[in-house]
């Protein structure tokens, strides 16, 4: 450790950080952004988020008793700080490899971890169920949840917010409000935050109010003394967060959230308030590094950047764009076509390549915050009336719409496109991010289509085609994270809905690949043929309908099948093709389904999990040449990992 | 038609009641309730919510111009009156029968019916669907959402306002308010909504406010106009909706939801007003029809009632205990044995059983409202300090929890359990309310036990033993809607994780059957026997784990398999078989997966809908003959459909 870090060098724990004198606090937190720049230009990992809550995370564990009490940190890219503080300092520069520490919190990882959390809006929830058990265990502990105004729009932190002010347990929630999200936010809540803040009259109230504050000992019941007496009205300018006042809570702030020591006493005083209270500050995303306060949009996440200037320390070798900006263009061009083509995005503009498609059409171009549910209902009341909405999650969060995807898309038979990113394994975001359950839980969907491309240019075939497959429900494309393969951009073309295609013949056994497995398949093959196994190699396209044709024709030429996604086994692709031959009575016929396992995936580079998974190209050429009861020759190997 | 319907005789359409003078209407109400209850006292169905909505429904269609106008009622239990003034007044008394209209709303029925909807909150999304597209595609119309207090505290619906906030587009929420949801209300919000109506400042204002209303012409921008010039603490007297309009709304109300001539000139008015409304009304469920205003909650749906008392018609013969009661007895003994064991329902109490629960452990139960996605994600912050919360949803409302599932339950393994009613087809609630797609996706959610009971002492045990599987992660135990088998009650003993039975041994054919479908198949077997086939019947109990030791033992024993579930055929139980068949590389079996098909199932009775998809024993029956190439005698089939 460096010599500049005079207090973190003996912080190994939140105990160590209990010890110091409060005048010590602010130059720990100097201490702990400067380590987090430090470390993170060089490792990369989210950046601006965690920036923006040191002054917080100190004053949190300096006040509480962790791990005893409890921080429920919401959607955990924020939680850089109370990692170097929880004793992971110096683990901090492997977050996100391999092996490292997870990018997000991680009960499994941490005592001080009090609750898993890579989606958004969940920690009211949790941190309600934890002050639930406390209360019926007959225990004495702190709840308190942190949650950004962005996780706020979530509509599940509303449903934890209201049940709060009936159950009034005691337990803090913490807004931490940087008028933020991961994109910028759109929300009429973060509107009212806004004025909230800007209010001339509050401005001056509020200073008035907390400087008395400053001098009370029981802050919250002299608070709540004054306002008993006043009336609704009056009651909402003295606080303002009368929102939150109307579902049950104490409302306190807004004050600074990069002022500690106002920080400390703040949370000293409302750690004694009984009943669910709420705080809100105002925090700066990036704090104190210029080049993420100064764009904190492109500082979200990084990778190795320049310390100074904060631009992005380059790989040499070409760039291949990524399947989000294939999706963009690709969108573009549809939408340029047919005026009814609208794209919506759930605050993810950037990740999903909507962005580009917003510069261009911002009329048709809906970001409607943290809200996956809405965003799809939504996109059923447009397809409704005519339009042909294209929804852009990503594979997880739409997780959290898959009612809706069912009760009010497929029932109705509306034609709602779902473009669908980061699906298979991400990487380095790890199990919350990996999007390995699409193809199960989409393809059970009655009427819907579910495909997934094998190249940039399939995807912008199959949007093309999706787009165009009116009336007739929902149809779903599902694609990784990362680069395509760099192909040229060709006009879009349409498929024959369920039409499969063989992109190698062979003759001792049959490759059914989807997605991007499809392009490892054919390496695999490359491999068996070096190994004199024939093996033909077929793109599924898609998973819903199977091509029945194909089925038949795969079990009149084979007796051994091989099917390959980056889904898990259970109820996916190869579980489709095991139904399909089912259905048409095709028994002899030896099938093996790879795929993911059924247990959480860690994070680590998607090569490295696909590899450790028998998902690369040597897995699929050994489980190939296993079923036909032969063993590769390992020079054949080897050469092909050496040319990777 | 009866003579007393003077005008309800001729209104075949909106187009005919909006040919009335406005002083018929109040008669037209009371003809559209006396109607409703005539007719659903003799044929059942949902009842209180429509007798609510009398006066709002007739008022809607009378001032807007609907088809073209929107109006979209969410959950749709409140429609039927808007079935009457649409055209289907003659045919109100088939509805949820087989054939006969539906209890929701559905687009495919009606062009009055704008929106589909049996789950709850969506409204308010579909609605600002509508109204963008409208938008883009230079369209002129209204939209105006119907919604009830307790949908919402769906999140949903509060991710949708957030979103009409900012988008600003004309359109109209109806906040439908009988504080009174489907259980009593639990959420903090309907605390607020009663304060609001309550307090005697607001009710002295808001009669002032109204009555000056009442002579404007354009009361939107009046009010606008005083509400500028006022501070944000005093706007909140003369506007108390001061939530809504924190959220980007012009909120309007409190009204009286009964006066319809009120009604006619508030609609009249904000038809007018430019950018999201919030209108306010006050009903009461069950009103004009004394018994359901007496207790809403016994007759929110009825079958046959007497029309004077409201008490229940009963059909003779024993009555054998539902699913949900044989629940609620094994939680209260459960319960009694650990003290860690707590209930959870989102505003099902009743349906679920939880009811008497509740009653016994008024601590240990908690009703969250309409908010699965919390339910389970409090469940988990509750059992991640050690509780073992049971979580009772029914099937396709849990679809709204799915991402909870995977993310706060299954990645951190916490043991939560969920009793999972209503599964399988519901019966006379039709598409919107089937449960037939929870086997498929809950089974690949990592590490999950799946199971379904085939009685009710079958459901006894796996309570038993999924309440007692530690720290093993999440538990389904899932069952149908209605009554058991009649078996006594005995002590729950404990059930080997994914340890199948046979209950019939055979040797022509092996039919492996799930839950409800085991009693249905061991019938099967029976016709069978007669026709001198011998089948073995193996009652699964797990979908997940699937019993390897019985997958090989079939394999040895039979070349031909049938599997049985009331869930899609899609990824289900029998594609858990076929994968278990492949991992074990058993080729050369004949397999046949019997399930239900890739397309919504209508409504009807859950026996006549079984008969007709081939679920019922003579449908099974037929399907083992046919794998056999014979063919059933058709006296053993007419024996057993007259025995039955």
């Amino acid at each position: 450790m460096s010599e500049k870090y005079k207090y973190l060098n003996k912080i190994n724990s939140p105990e160590d950080l209990r010890k110091l004198e409060k005048s010590a606090i602010p130059q720990v937190c100097n201490e702990v952004r400067d380590f987090m720049v430090d470390t993170i230009t060089k490792s990369g990992g989210h950046f601006g988020a965690g920036l923006g809550v040191v002054e917080l995370t100190v004053a949190l564990h300096y006040v509480f008793n962790t791990p005893k009490d409890k921080i429920i940190f919401d959607v955990g890219h924020q939680g850089y700080p109370h990692k170097i503080i929880t004793g992971r300092r110096d683990v901090l520069h492997t977050i996100r490899k391999k092996g490292g520490i997870s990018g997000f919190l991680k009960p499994a990882e941490s005592p001080y971890d009090a609750f898993g959390a890579g989606h958004a809006s969940t920690s009211i929830s949790a941190a309600l169920g934890m002050a639930t058990a406390r209360d019926l265990k007959g225990e004495d502990y702190n709840v308190a949840a942190i949650i950004g105004d962005g996780s706020m729009t979530g509509g599940m932190a509303f449903e934890a917010m209201n049940n709060c002010g009936v159950q009034k347990r005691n337990m803090i929630v913490i807004l931490n409000d940087n008028d933020f999200s991961i994109a910028s936010n759109v929300s009429a809540l973060s509107n009212y935050f806004n004025e909230l803040y800007a209010s001339t009259t509050m401005q001056k109230i509020r200073d008035n109010i907390w400087d008395i504050a400053g001098k009370m000992d029981s802050l919250g019941d002299r608070l709540r003394r004054i306002a008993s007496r006043l009336e609704d009205g009056v009651k909402a300018i003295v606080t303002p967060g009368v929102l939150f006042e109307a579902l049950g809570f104490n409302y306190f702030g807004p004050i600074d959230g990069h002022n500690v020591q106002k920080l400390i006493k703040m949370l000293t005083l409302i750690k004694e308030v009984r009943g669910p209270v709420f705080l809100h500050i105002i925090t700066q995303k990036g704090k104190g590094y210029a080049p993420a306060e100064n764009d904190a949009h492109k500082l979200h996440a990084i990778g190795k950047i320049d310390r100074e200037t904060g631009t992005p320390i380059k790989s040499s070798g070409k760039k291949i764009p990524k399947y989000q900006d294939v999706f963009g263009h690709a969108m573009i061009k549809e939408m340029e076509k047919n005026k009814k083509i609208v794209g919506i995005t759930a605050a993810m503009p950037d990740g999903t390549g909507l962005d580009m498609v917003q510069e261009k059409f911002s009329e048709r171009v809906f970001d409607v915050g943290i809200a996956e549910g809405h965003a799809v209902t939504y996109a059923a009341g447009m397809a409704m009336q005519g339009l042909v909405p294209v929804v852009a999650i990503y594979s997880s969060f739409l997780q959290r719409a898959y009612d809706q995807i069912i009760h009010d898309v497929s029932l109705q038979k509306l034609h709602v496109v779902f473009a669908i990113d980061r699906a298979g394994l991400v990487g380095s975001d790890g199990p919350t991010h990996h999007g390995t359950l699409d193809l199960s839980y989409l393809r059970v969907i009655p009427g819907i289509v579910v495909m997934a491309p094998k190249d940039e240019q399939e995807l912008r075939n199959m949007l093309h085609t999706a787009v165009n497959h009116y009336d007739k429900g929902p149809v779903v494309i599902r694609y990784p994270r990362g680069s395509g393969l760099g192909l040229d951009d060709k006009p879009a073309s349409q498929i024959r809905i369920g039409q499969s295609e063989t992109l190698k013949e062979g003759k001792d056994i049959a490759i059914l690949a989807i997605g991007k497995m499809v392009t490892t398949s054919l390496k695999a093959a490359e491999i068996l043929e070096e190994n004199n196994i024939s093996a033909e190699v077929i793109n599924a396209r898609f998973v819903k309908p199977i091509d029945m044709k194909m089925i038949d024709s795969i079990y009149s030429r084979f007796d051994k099948v091989i099917t390959v996604e980056d889904n898990q086994k259970q109820g996916g692709f190869g579980s489709a093709v095991l139904e399909a031959f089912s259905v048409k009575n095709h028994t002899n016929i030896e099938t093996k389904i790879l795929g993911l396992p059924d247990n959480p995936v860690e994070h680590g580079s998607q090569d490295e999990l696909h590899a450790d998974l028998g998902l690369d190209a040597v897995g699929i050429a050994n489980s190939a040449a296993q079923m036909l009861s032969m063993e590769l020759k390992s020079e054949t190997v080897n050469d092909y990992i050496k040319m990777k």
